[in-house]
């Protein structure tokens, strides 16, 4: 579901940027003949994400790396599990190696992060989706993992979907008013989403015709109130703060959404390791 | 210390990440005239790091936003302390708003981190360093991230220093002889490193004239007997799953240098937030 | 509404390809001290889209240059008028001035050609919508002339709405179905939007719950009956071979939308002169 | 004569801007494995420009799509003709449809039409050429699609030849010394082209040695009149407002070339199309 | 003459590569409030290029460097002179002294040879010419250094002028038609240059048509036979291997032009310097 | 032992360099089924370097080029050797010629000189050594003709190592406390170098614990009672103006390393040539 170029850029930036001047270590110790063989290994279960960026990382520093992926991406691992295999010119596999691994492994912890809190809200048909706070100049693939883990994703960017929040309505003197000129305005494929604090303002902001109104930091009672205000006139979005220990409850408030940004902002990159089996001849 | 160009690549590709057709919702919602002013707030205690992002993500958006840092990279503070205000024309300040946060929430949270692992090796000698487990594109600001908190850097990239692991190891039937090779073969400047698994491994070793000494994955019995061993022929760097429960006894080993891939690879950016004073006419 | 950023990469890239290696006649005919003053006017009415761009592009070339836009984005102008003023070293308003207006002519066609389309369908509440029949790399240049011509955006892209044609529906065994899967899997925010060709597909889209059902290619009757069948459980579009003789006629049949390509694929630049005022002396 | 570079950094960027977050409508509606195979056809008469451009925007997309082309650049083609056919990976056709259409469609368009000017100076010796209009970013692509309808380029950028006009002259006290020094200090590769707006102004822009001199915005009488003065000194340009009504007396009054902005600036995109047989299996 | 644009490319991608992590030794020997004051000097005499190179690398690290250029490219300086003053932050001075001077020395090397080359034919109308023996990357600027030394630039690229050597002859079997056909299909501004190596090419070369004819490794007594042959009929560029040594006796054959491949090729860095004068308080 | 990635770079911004609007000549006098057969060959000795970028130019142009290298980088050569063969379609031979034969004559020309710096040092134990005096762009391709012709690298970057010079020095109050700071304020794996420009400061850098101190612009008699002064404390490196005439002396003073800023600064292309064999068919 990433695309090819999406995954190119990213692993052009990255090499570009370990290695301004080559891998000196490979360059002396490393025969330039010397063949590695290796498996790239689970340290500790989870869920998978990232294939894609594992092959092109060793097939950018040489095509001549052949990578068989052995589970897909969004399919749960064990401790142990291989998850595919690196064969190739030893330089070119040590030098790959880490950038392969460090971005596997945070997509990895995201898709297996997102699986736990989709597992806390099992029962209920809220989804749980991420938000802008994911690592510059990664978007596309930490959203990538978000969905892997079985998560949804929010709006991509400024660019694709109105998100009006309190900054904003504090700009205009009636919020009826100005969420209808914002329809009138935008392409009519733009979703409106507009957040509130309190609940005396969701009345206004639905008579002006949203798609989804977020209710922010609004303790459970409050979500509960809402979704009844709402009454199935727009989609409820429950955000702030909302951790695993607290998404079960709030999911079963009746809210549609759950916007978790701990999804992407502060991710435990998953233990994986390349077993590689060099050997100085080809 | 970082220098104005490389914050600059990270701002242009974050902005044009995060909106690549503009902010939709500034357009509808806030007036051309309409002026932001601000104050970056934290809502938790912390170390800083990203005062310069945060300045140019805010007028990389528009020259005319004004940016007032009150607090430098590398200083403590407690929650509710205001870090930098802000003041500029609010479609700006609103579109920079999340990029500028998403930077410098991660480079605080790796200060903040790093902080703690030095403070848990207080009293003794040795440096807390990082390691290559950085988020591709980020290097540079995570490192700067990492000297905020009191730790140190390890090598920039696998162009500045040799780093020999097992793997290459494997491909060399002598040891001392192709670390002397290296020495003879690479520039004069490059520190050589070479990561042993075992302890009769040491002396091979040292034999071949190497800088830094890796302990990798040893007990605190083998750390203590690895120093020992060498005696002061090379730096001492253990590695190896350590955390901050376990980093002081490892620090009281004696070893000169711990590498802690957890600064940077698994980041939980600090909670800071931008709270705004918007109004309609400038 | 561009952002400067947006505006600037085309300048940038278009400033390049035009000169390789320099304007080599301002090199030898244009004395190093000589001014410019100049006005960009008007050689035929139309409506104005570009100003940003214009501005930025005569800076680019030389800070120096000083340009005074005497009418905004959208204002509609006559034959003649002043469209904005330029003053600076004549070396750069002449190396600038093409591509300049190569841009701005473009995009004033556009804004132009939208304002007819617009005024062929006043009196209804039908949104006359661009496509994405746009220039390679100027799209959002071209979607904001869209806009200062009075006409609405429709998706900026194939990532911030889906948009089923007929070649994806002859992949999926049951429209409905698809339909829901697609809600079910993307954000929230994505606007879902079908295009049938006939009117008996109808019915099993909606059933699948689609934000907006494009009739593609039908006769003004048929349109007429889709709205009917329709009848306000989604927004319905016009598509197909509308020209500025018949989008009266289909905005009468209850459409809501009407989607023209030739807004953008088949452009008119807008004549637009540069009258310079050069001086050999400053 | 396109190079395959010049070719690719269109399409790298075109496909860029046109899914910054992917294609979210294949990615629900098309399954990974379907195939497409199709044809791109010809909805009206013309003459095709593009058929580099149409297969390394497909192959961008997929390396994996094949793509023949059945017809060469240059070639007239009959509303219905099959231009190319193309296979592959449906989500990857479908991706990079639009694109490859933009690009050819424009082209082949600028090539049908430069075609209908040039028959329309059949049975003389002029040659029909191009300006610097060029749609910023295209103008390799649009040159090449001139040349494919007949037409011949002039001067590719500010940088390859030199062009005065009445402006620069404006700030040389005497133009035959100017064009003596311009001759002077350029290369001698270097083709010199003055631009004059009256007669009288030819003896001195002639006594100075240009190559070309044009003639801008002179009446049928006036061209005669400027053949016969400059006698075979130079080549003699026309320029300035000739439409295909026109060009043909215009050509008829002896001058060697006839530049037409309106080859490049005012294109109606050709109605071309993708037929596409797409199968859930592959 | 040079393009602000043109250096700064070159300018950014020389201190990217200078400094990928930050200058390490500033970071700690050099406190963020030391200011440096320093001039550059000539240590041998010269011809001076790259002034604006100059003052765009001390800026592009911090624009709080101020730098006054007293010297203007072309100009002659003594052993000793002071070609400009430098001012500012000492890190930014510091940072950017390297390839400030690797440029400047590079471009003041090829004035400087240039002008030898210049002065050996005083008193002939011969032009020295240079070639597309330049260093990939620094054409522009290293064409203006070719200006600055009183030498004259070539074709700038394969792209702005026809230059047919032995190998494309080889390729056509009749060469006057060829040259016709070349004529006759590309743009009127394209300069036709031929290489012979015979002076038995010669007539059937002009007969084509072409603007210049390049006698290529012709002895003195061949090269003056040839300019007899050619009679005015079209400029004579002699080349191959001439150096210092020769090029009086070539210029003084009548040949009209001269390339010299070591303009370019093969260039000593003038011997420059920047003195310093550092301060610990600002 | 150059990355792909890093020729690929250098390959790239050539290629566009030398043809913004495509190779005219080859265009008009080159059949597109024409193929060329040729040798690379010496016309003078030397040793090779650049191979892969021989091999990257022509393949980039296009892939249906064969590229055999003959002779491995680093070998040396003589007269008249056959260093490759190139073969595929004449067009993109003819094209990437120049470009190709730019990058490895000037990096060969580095390795011959290089070459005979090291051979003046024959029988010391000596290591010549390369300064930051690169081309701007091409400095991992000229240290990689460094190491070619037997020299060795100095630091790549002003991030790799510290060099403290005289306007460093003048900085800082105490130059042993300095240094030391520096030692623990950087990586471990820094190397730190300090330059001094008499014997008195030897004592005061080595007591800060320095791993290379650099003798500048020493006598052959104070190089001598340098190098007993430091004692084996640190790695002695001379430098300043050291000429091929000089250098053996030099390295019989007892110093380690000499760093030649002329193995780069000053580089002759060597003369090697395409030798090509065109024919019309394929």
């Amino acid at each position: 579901m990433l695309s090819r170029e999406q995954v190119q850029r990213v692993v052009d930036m990255a090499l570009a940027e370990d290695a301004p001047f080559g891998d000196v270590t490979s360059q002396v110790f490393v025969p330039a003949e010397a063949v590695a063989r290796g498996s790239v290994v689970a340290r500790e279960p989870g869920v998978l994400a990232g294939t894609d960026v594992l092959r092109q990382t060793f097939t950018t520093v040489d095509p001549g790396v052949h990578v068989e992926v052995l589970m897909a991406d969004g399919e749960r691992f064990a401790a142990g599990d291989v998850l595919a295999r690196v064969q190739g010119p030893a330089r070119a596999v040590l030098q790959a190696e880490r950038v392969a691994l460090n971005l596997v492994q945070r997509m990895s912890g995201i898709a297996t992060l997102t699986a736990r809190y989709v597992e806390a809200v099992a029962g209920t048909d809220v989804r749980v989706v991420d938000t802008r706070k994911t690592t510059p100049g990664l978007r596309a693939l930490e959203r990538h993992a978000v969905r892997c883990g079985g998560g949804h994703n929010h709006r991509f960017s400024l660019s694709d979907a109105v998100m009006a929040k309190d900054n904003h309505l504090a700009l205009v003197p009636d919020v009826t008013a100005a969420v209808r000129a914002a329809r009138a305005t935008l392409p009519h494929t733009m979703h409106v989403e507009v957040e509130v604090d309190r609940l005396d303002q969701v009345e206004a902001v639905l008579a002006g015709g949203v798609d989804t109104i977020m209710l922010d930091n609004f303790t459970l009672d409050e979500l509960r109130e809402g979704v009844a205000l709402v009454a199935g006139r727009a989609i409820v979005e429950a955000s702030g703060g909302i951790t695993l220990e607290t998404i079960g409850e709030v999911a079963r408030t009746g809210v549609d959404v759950i916007s978790v940004g701990a999804l992407t902002h502060s991710v435990r990159a998953l233990d994986l390791g390349l077993d590689l089996d060099v050997q100085p001849r080809a």
